[in-house]
């Protein structure tokens, strides 16, 4: 019979995705849906992004593919421009231009750990981490985190817990998507000698780096002494530069045969997409005060929904530091459940929200399962009216627990 | 010890790709190096495309994602304006915009085929199907076919001989890169009878099918009666719209599994590409006359490449009626020393050529080693030059064999 193969039938499905139908349904019937539930930011692109591309176009006789590491204008310029200023030092051979974060995770996940081999990320955690380890045949073990106390990295002893001779690196997101936890210098520090002690690969996926609300500078991994070729960079313009439909990213280490093997990996795919690398040549030069508004923005969104959030009868969530998404613990059964009754059932005016369910952000068994992810990325009028609208939902909702 | 995995450790570095640096070096020296080594065609994108991309940048707030299976617009006019056209009946959920034919191939073959199960090539083949094979630990299987008889698909006994319980897919390219190969109507339906007989998916990479030099119409595996099934299409607008850097590809198939394993494969890189989407979205308003000056153009410099190669002496290629490729027997010990030999060595008036070794192309053992790739993707001036430049070459490489 034919069929297809075990691997992609087995796949998990996108647990945010799988409500995407019952939101479209909604429209669809003219209800007006708030999007809590995608990191699909509102923030207009910088003007010298789009004009990068419009420029190239006018000048343009065809649309080759460009070296497979990237142009050597944008890997340059990124280097100069970009990281010089965030007190990250490569050099051309360490950088290789990727099909966006995604490309970059999934290659510095393969190039970490073999078949068999496992990971170590701490909980909760971006689930596409899942999908590109189940491809790949790794494991991911979870360091459990406490939503009460703010998802603060647990001794390092957590870590020593989950050791076994496959395991082949730590993976985080820094900060977090979920959680918006931004990790501290010391918490760094202890991971990377962990990894330095136990020779782990540490992939720090750092997409939302501009997204910090300390007044402390961030602390890139790349910058944990000692520990230069355990560090696998991830990182991506989508979010810094308002760029998520350019898909590119970066894989970056002093590691030379990490990037040997990314390079071999960027050349099975001939070269990352050529309009999105004229965009963030341009996006290149975006003034810092473009950063600086956007960062007062989401420091007020975040405060009206973590504001909003607490002052729910039975509701929890941390002050995130960084990115733009909340953990939210809420008084019931079942978040899917919750998330889905929202979409088909639940009106104010017809209006509802959307919200993701967060138990595929954890491995732990039990956990996370009536805590759902919040992305602050409405303006704070609609955002007001979006925790408005969920706060009396909980007041009904058929699978409140208390 | 720090090592990085097995996996990419041992994965084949790019064959065509090790050249590079000799090229790059005689470049850098001041040498003209005529490249017919890449399939990158130096004919002018459609103007629909380019404004369609500065269209979109005038009116656009912030690159957001898109589905991701690829804006609607898109898979509407791909369905309408393209596939409608060349006789392919889709419907909205039989068709995915990928990153490339590069991702819709690698999905296609995950799709098929498990870790340890075999995919039967059709001899010489598009080395990245290697890569992507050796990444997910399937075999690829090749049938042999003869430069003397103009790469003909052998008898299907060839085909039956190499099935095994493992055997999930064959995969073709037609027209074939490298052999520029175009498979008959009649070759097509053999092997759709032998997948269909067999249970076997039948992946065709149909990304040359505008480059026919025939008066009979394209043929597309799509169109086997029977196999609705079996087929996966793999198809992309690099070379159709000459916009190889938009990095946009598709994935089409009958088959709902196939449709499902592709969108959960999709959804965990978010999106393709966006300003690619938009290129593409102009592109299929590209009128006839593109095509018809294209397809002239590429049979002048087939023609002046073919009768260039013939007349060189112990020289033997085959003439293709399809892509923008041929593959040469040429009279040498090893085409891999030849081409570098070219690039280190050998000048007139300091220019010379850069070809692809065609080994990497075969896995019947011994075959190919004196064959090289010939993409002729040159003005019919720079090509005649470079013809006389490897006619000459051939006249005094050390390692001629006759």
């Amino acid at each position: 019979m034919l069929k297809i193969s075990e691997k992609t039938a087995a796949m998990p499905a996108s647990a945010i995705r799988k409500l995407v139908p019952f939101s479209e349904a909604a429209e669809a019937a003219g209800t007006k849906v708030y999007h809590l539930n995608v990191g699909a930011p509102d923030i207009k692109s910088p003007d010298c992004a789009v004009n990068a591309i419009m420029d190239k176009c006018k000048s343009m006789h065809h649309l080759s593919y460009t070296n497979s590491a990237g142009l050597l204008e944008l890997r340059k310029g990124l280097i100069e421009k970009y990281y010089n200023k965030v007190g990250i030092k490569l050099d051309l051979s360490e950088i290789i231009v990727e099909v966006a974060g995604s490309e970059a995770f999934a290659c510095a996940m393969q190039i970490a750990a073999d078949r068999g081999d496992e990971i170590i990320v701490v909980e909760p955690f971006y689930t596409n981490y899942n999908t590109f380890a189940f491809l790949n045949g790794i494991t991911l073990k979870a360091v459990p985190t406490d939503i009460r106390e703010g998802f603060k990295v647990p001794d390092i002893s957590e870590f020593e817990k989950l050791l076994t001779p496959n395991t082949k690196a730590v993976l985080l997101c820094n900060p977090c998507n979920p959680s918006g936890k931004l990790f501290t210098k010391e918490e760094m520090l202890a991971i990377g000698a962990f990894c330095k002690k136990h020779d782990l690969f540490l992939i720090s996926d750092e997409v939302y780096r501009e997204f910090c609300y300390t007044d402390e500078p961030y602390f890139s991994a790349m910058n944990i002494p000692g520990c230069e070729q355990n560090v696998i960079l991830v990182d991506s313009v989508s979010k810094r530069y308002n760029l998520c439909g350019a898909r590119i990213g970066i894989i970056a280490s002093h590691n030379k045969d990490v990037m040997a093997a990314a390079m071999k990996l960027a050349q099975s795919r001939l070269c990352p997409p050529v309009l999105g690398q004229y965009a963030t040549i341009g996006a290149l030069d975006t003034p810092d005060s473009y950063f600086a508004e956007v960062r007062e923005e989401y420091i007020a969104r975040r405060d009206c929904a973590i504001q909003a959030l607490n002052a729910m009868p039975g509701v929890f969530t941390p002050c995130p530091m960084g990115a733009f998404y909340t953990v939210a613990e809420l008084p019931i059964d079942d978040a899917e459940k919750f998330a889905k009754w929202l979409l088909t059932e639940f009106r104010i005016d017809n209006e509802t929200v959307m919200v993701t369910p967060a138990k595929s952000f954890y491995r732990t068994p039990g956990v996370g399962a009536n805590h759902v992810r919040i992305a602050y990325v409405l303006e704070v009028p609609k955002l007001q009216r979006a925790m408005q609208i969920l706060a009396e939902a909980l007041k009904v909702y058929p699978g409140r627990t208390n």
